[in-house]
């Protein structure tokens, strides 16, 4: 009989966390998880995210994969991981996931947001989901540097500095920048949504703090395409905060064998 | 020369606070204003607000009045106040007053609002934002009930135990439930939203609470006459919890003397 293996859908908001991984100090998502799967395990279980998200980052769907040795159903387990996680920590769904499955290699594309907020004043209900820039900026300059990451590209220049990866290549699939209604009394959202194959650390603060510099007119669209060329990441832009960050949303392949 | 007056709106987040009011311990939405307004009084200063709203309750637009000797403009006034205060309590508009007005003498009428999220779960976002009933609710129950409300009544039986206030009688002007969308991805809300001259110390959530157990079947809706007729506290639901309850709005009579 092979392991069960669950997939499970977890809402975050990540403002009062170390991030999603288990840390020397501070509560993470994952420790919050793991310790309350202890009863159902009878003992230490590893739950693995598809995106590691950074301290104050939120998730509207991370995705989760663990090896369970539970027998109970996933309602079950759903209704009983709710009731002991924190109410910032939602599981949305659990569901039994195909022999093999892990939630951050078999990821095929992950998608993440910036809600920004741009005007003299964020809303004190917006302040830990934004990120506020008070100057003007210029959104079409700004879709025009979008285009440059488009496609297969190496982005060591889009990297924290100090990681240590084999390759620094990754592909973006989309990045959009669009107008969204704040919610009732709130002011509008400008929303930057990216999808890519992978991100490397700061990947997407990097690109998203870059493009606002070029909405700003610190650089020229065009000179993003020099930034990357360089490889060199004390040319990119600063890292955006991470308040009005989002995981948003994480593909899989179909299964191509029956579960 | 009249004493100038400057007329506040205040949004708040009211999770990290214990209330509009300064008290002894904690810190209050009054003493962060109050304090913040130092520098340009060259002293202590008094700021009365329309509602005193209790520990966690949120105000999207609470009015508030004081007597100022400064002569700045009231442009600079609110950036420099916005510039030193929490980034959950923000001033959304200074003007300057008609002579003798005062924010809670002066308005003639508060609205506040409940959000409720009614489902299994209030998502990871909405926690500080609402009150999370997760069982089923009569809807047309509620409404049936709301209707009692409305008018001149005695609310004795709605306000907190231990208040002395000289007469408890109010007038509810609308008592109105409907959905609302969440926005984004956040799951809708039931909104109640009531409408008075003034309220007594917890009515608005004594009423909400009565509204909810008859929403639940505890009660059915032609209790709520009984529970007014009684004028006794004991009667009347639970009150409320402060996390989904917003100060919506305060208004004024149209001033009948020139600025």
């Amino acid at each position: 009989m092979s392991d069960r293996i669950l997939k499970l859908i977890i809402e975050y908001d990540g403002t009062n966390y170390v991030g999603w991984q288990r840390q020397a100090e501070g509560v993470s998502i994952q420790s919050l998880i793991e310790d309350a799967l202890v009863p159902f395990e009878g003992g230490p279980v590893t739950v693995h995210a598809a995106g590691r998200t950074d301290a104050g980052v939120h998730a509207l769907a991370q995705v989760a994969s663990v090896v369970t040795s539970s027998v109970h159903d996933v309602a079950t387990l759903q209704r009983a991981l709710n009731a002991v996680l924190p109410a910032d920590v939602r599981i949305i769904s659990i569901e039994d996931a195909p022999p093999g499955f892990h939630a951050r290699f078999d990821a095929v594309s992950k998608t993440y947001e910036y809600r920004i907020v741009n005007g003299p004043y964020a809303s004190a209900f917006q302040q830990r989901y934004v990120w506020h820039i008070p100057g003007v900026l210029d959104v079409e300059a700004m879709r025009a540097g979008a285009a440059t990451f488009i496609g297969r590209n190496d982005f060591a220049a889009f990297q924290a500095t100090g990681a240590n990866v084999s390759t620094t290549v990754r592909t973006i699939h989309a990045l959009d920048l669009f107008r969204r209604d704040g919610g009732g009394t709130e002011p509008a959202l400008l929303v930057m949504q990216i999808t890519g194959d992978g991100f490397l650390r700061h990947m997407v603060r990097t690109i998203a703090g870059t493009l606002v510099d070029v909405g700003l007119g610190r650089w020229p669209a065009s000179h993003i395409a020099t930034i990357l060329a360089s490889r060199d990441r004390t040319r990119a832009g600063r890292a955006a905060p991470a308040a009005g960050l989002f995981l948003v949303e994480v593909s899989y392949a179909a299964p191509d064998f029956a579960l």
